[in-house]
């Protein structure tokens, strides 16, 4: 599938000459081109979901992520490659949850939920109860215990839609996933049920991480599918009393060991000066975890393939990072900034793609003005590729904790009006990653480093 | 599935006062908003490819798509409904094609074809003959009669990936599909297998019209899945002397009566006046012509629900046209300009959508540059709904007529990243368009259209 045509060569052979400021463009476009010609981290990715599949912080799976892209980035031959030990939790989720409305007027009917990540499992028999409908935390507290205790608190606030960012509406509705059963507890109830935080409308439960509170007792949680949350809003219109049974046999364990995965290629001027680009390799465990975040993971592995192919010698090091535990409890992330306090490196900035493979469209910073300006002034190289947004915004979980070591950061941004209908559901499969639009993400962020790398100044 | 949320009523009922140019920014995020919480045309598009499905024209599926939206529209309470007779190709493909690769070495393989539009059939008994393998023109002549007389040519030219615009990619190889039974006839060729015309690597046949030219043997042509053009191009490396097996039964009838449909509100001071916004109603029949465009005409109704909701009146008639027989024969655009030529009424400008439902981007326009300039003065209305891009460039093969009576045209640009993996194929389903894409797409059609209707100056 390596189609190397003759203009591309053409490109190729004027890279074997030292890159000068003024070839810029020619780099730029050589690094897209040679991406869109290129499989082998498509193919690495198509292994993580297709063979390894989701990889739970913790799993079996997580572990052979980790084996599986030491040895591909040793073969790829990158300067350095090595592990990075981090302690990650170890949440199971046992076997396939069971639900069902259980009504006098319409009878039994399953509905697909599925646990939240760390939440405790109803024992084998399961928990059936009447069911309180919320919109809010303040409708929740407004019932008080007098009715709820002792219920289930069904949490249906639907993601907004009245937005063209698609990360606000997964934002509005998954404080409800977030402290939905710490809070329901509070009141007394014996468990929650929550509306899956997507804008589509399906049959995906759509899992993802939740936190009890000290001191406040632990219930157990699970999504349910936006489908299912509207049938059961209907049902408890026409029924108030109705039942509702789910069954989840989750356990938590012990932290674990586990690493994140590095490589790099070494500054030719300053090695001890770091550029780092990086995604997650663990995922949730119901789909395959491929926009959220094997793409990521893939495109980090571009960046470093790409200046290697083009022969590209930075002045600082690049440095790809798959980080683990992005989903549960960000140690990767954690681990990598508390490291480099008092590892005699400079990390200079920090670049993560944990947004789905959509088409890419920019990039956001947490970084002060006067970069984000100087990316704007290469808007014209970035332009005929797509990209046109570069302003302030989130960067990404995995690098966030090195703000605090001053690093600015930055996260590609890419077409989110598809990724809330994929994540942390069983619908993130491979099938989903749109191969040209993977490599154009990947090319984008190698094009942004190349550029910074070229033209830092302290 | 209509959520009717607070902050969007506190907008509508602020669009019950008269229009002024002030709150265009609110009228404009009003036309998004409501978008983005109807699912009307969504479920008819749905209708479109899943109950009535491929719908080539001079087709009973064809005709059934006219029926059902001339009712749809009908009810809809449009000011004017009505069919524009045409006459359209009515050509059939029969039963599903069969084909194989007979060698020596490797034995019988299956592999997937389907007829080009317009070809003639094999007859019964199928055509197989030796292969030759072309990738130009140009290979063609200098192989000559004497190599090719008798046999198959096999145009194997690949969809060019060294772009961020797929429909040069597409341009780069659709001349095989368009002229290569024509020209491989000229040197005494039986038939001709041809690559599709698609970036991606699976096993869907596109199919596409093709055109005989006069005086010229008619030998019958397929397409080949891209994968399956891999596998023949390598038995052939170590066989040249395999045989290639297909049989297509499809015939060409007599021309038929068909329709566009057309549905307009009409314009408060001129309603001789007309802006026009389209897409196509027929399609290819092996998939279910979901982007290839039953979104445009999604799209284009949407327009006019969207005028009708938010209770805009327009100065200038806005019409929606369904046009028939794009793919074939281009005659639902040809009548309409033909018709236009001596109806009294003035076509101020013309907006087609057929470049599938990704993520929209913005327009390209085959229009005067004052008229692009007034657009880019209103970026800032669109860049917060992701359009960023008014340029010069394509329209749309429907509207396209009109620009010999110096209608300015315009075309919907999208992200086609992915949109040629779907087009002419098997693959061209409901399930790959994204209802908010869609809906956006809607949209910015109806944004542009308002915004030129309150300014328009002759």
């Amino acid at each position: 599938m390596k189609l190397i045509v003759t203009t591309l060569m053409v490109i190729f052979i004027g890279l074997n000459a030292p890159i000068s400021a003024q070839n810029n463009e020619n780099v730029i476009n050589s690094l897209f081109l040679n991406s869109l010609n290129d499989t082998t981290t498509y193919h690495q990715l198509r292994y993580l979901t297709k063979t390894i599949g989701g990889r739970l912080t913790g799993s079996p799976q997580a572990m052979a992520a980790v084996e599986y892209f030491y040895e591909q980035l040793k073969q790829m031959g990158f300067d350095t490659v090595y592990l990075q030990e981090t302690k990650v939790p170890h949440w199971v989720r046992g076997e396939k949850e069971t639900a069902r409305i259980v009504s006098t007027k319409y009878g039994r009917e399953d509905v697909n939920v599925c646990a939240l990540g760390t939440s405790i499992g109803t024992g084998n028999n399961g928990i059936v109860a009447n069911v309180v409908e919320v919109h809010s935390m303040e409708e929740l507290a407004k019932l008080g215990i007098k009715n709820i205790k002792g219920k289930l608190v069904f949490f249906n606030h639907p993601a907004d839609p009245n937005t063209y960012a698609t990360f606000s509406s997964y934002g509005s509705s998954v404080w409800q996933r977030s402290n939905g059963a710490a809070e329901a507890a509070k009141f007394g109830a014996i468990g929650v049920i929550v509306r899956s935080a997507t804008l589509a409308h399906d049959y995906f439960p759509h899992t993802g991480v939740m936190r009890y509170q000290e001191g406040i007792e632990k219930i157990p949680a699970v999504a349910i599918s936006t489908n299912d949350a509207d049938l059961l809003s209907s049902r408890l219109k026409a029924e108030p009393q109705l039942n509702f049974f789910f069954k989840t046999t989750c356990e938590q364990f012990a932290d674990v060991k586990s690493y994140n995965v590095i490589a790099e290629i070494k500054g030719s001027k300053s090695p001890n000066e770091v550029f780092v680009v990086g995604g997650h390799l663990d995922s949730w465990d119901t789909g395959e975890g491929a926009n959220d975040d094997g793409i990521g993971v893939a495109q980090s592995i571009e960046v470093l393939r790409l200046f290697m192919a083009l022969n590209l010698k930075p002045a600082h090091t690049i440095r790809a990072i798959l980080y683990m535990d992005e989903e549960v409890g960000q140690s990767g992330g954690s681990t990598y900034a508390e490291l480099a306090k008092t590892s005699g490196e400079k990390n200079l900035f920090a670049l993560e793609s944990d947004r789905g493979a959509g088409l890419p469209l920019g990039f956001s910073f947490e970084a002060p003005d006067e970069l984000i300006k100087k990316v704007q002034s290469w808007q014209d190289f970035f332009l005929r590729w797509g990209l046109y947004s570069f302003t302030k915004g989130g960067s990404g979980v995995d690098v966030e904790p090195l703000k605090e070591l001053g690093v600015p950061l930055a996260g590609l941004v890419t077409n989110s009006q598809e990724y809330f209908d994929y994540h942390h559901s069983p619908n993130d499969v491979f099938e989903h990653v749109n191969y040209r639009e993977l490599q154009l993400g990947g090319a984008s962020m190698a094009a942004l480093l190349y550029l910074l790398d070229l033209n830092w100044v302290e």
